[in-house]
């Protein structure tokens, strides 16, 4: 079901969502490395390319348990359905001088918007989740001081909702609603309403 | 001209690029409804839709004058070409019980990545910088506590490289590269390549 938008955008950006239910079925390598190539072209700060990802599949049955136990509780109940896992990780620093790259965590998040539009183009889906246990990771993976593990990704095909415990399955078929854009594009001032939304 | 990837990935994240050039022609209301419509379609922790954005087009001179004095200089020599300018600033706090978001950041470069492509699918380009003035921009337009002036946006049609300063022309030529998937997409432990990008 596409996103009831109030003005036109491409397909893919209407289509994504992220599913809480997910498919039985294994997602290709070819597919998997179109997605990380599409987080690889997003823009970043200087071009420092701060993404960084741990990937588990699910046939990698230990790798993927050792992924699974960096997500909190809550995200392991529907996220061990899905076939492949990821952690995206920000390099806080340049590389270029080692001084503090205030754009890092907002770069990462553009990689893994264009990650998941990949996916969708591709009939994937990935729910993304905050909901991760940063400490344990940099520990399970030996992550590195000055890297910052910040989302957890679910990735695979979307399945069916019934197999979820009945409150995510509800949710599930939720499509979230939207603020309408006069709440978020102003101005002269703050809150100050843009003429071309009015 | 496109990004050479490594493996497919949409044409539209692949033929993305900042420029530096901005033709001098004005962008019409309706293209910019899709391009903050786009953004509003993102993901968010929470759907919490921590993005807001200020704008000020070309037109509106004195408003457009403000927006541009909040950038650092380097990027006022090129970007006051631009006919549009925007400011991505980040709710740092969710709205439901006003503790710390901290997706906050990540998904206003989500959204970001988002209006990013819609242009590109319209023609237009958009070159962000995290070169701005955060105090100025919340004195300037009143921005509340607990909302954090991310990054500049500047939205238009490329224009002649030749126009610009010549360092900056060299580089708005310039198709800057990417690092090789093997250096960012890891498996069971930080730095070691994950087998599907082997």
């Amino acid at each position: 079901m596409k996103a009831a938008t109030d003005h036109p955008v491409q397909e893919l950006i209407a289509a994504r969502w992220s599913p809480y239910s997910f498919a039985a079925r294994a997602v290709a390598a070819e597919d998997l490395r179109s997605l990380f190539e599409a987080a690889r072209w997003a823009p970043s700060s200087y071009n420092e390319q701060p993404w960084r990802y741990i990937v588990a599949r699910q046939e990698q049955t230990a790798d993927f348990q050792r992924l699974l136990s960096c997500l909190i509780d809550l995200n392991q109940v529907w996220a061990k359905a899905a076939p492949v896992l990821a952690l995206g990780i920000a390099r806080l620093r340049f590389s270029h001088n080692e001084q503090p790259n205030r754009a890092a965590i907002h770069d990462l998040g553009l990689a893994n918007g264009y990650l998941v539009l990949e996916a969708t183009a591709r009939g994937l889906a990935v729910h993304q989740m905050i909901g991760i246990l940063p400490d344990k990771a940099r520990e399970i993976y030996e992550i590195p001081e000055g890297y910052e593990p910040m989302v957890g990704l679910a990735i695979g095909y979307t399945g069916d909702p019934q197999a979820l415990p009945e409150e995510l399955a509800k949710r599930d078929l939720l499509r979230r609603p939207r603020k309408p854009l006069r709440d978020f594009v102003f101005d002269g001032k703050w809150g100050s309403i843009s003429d071309f939304v009015r």
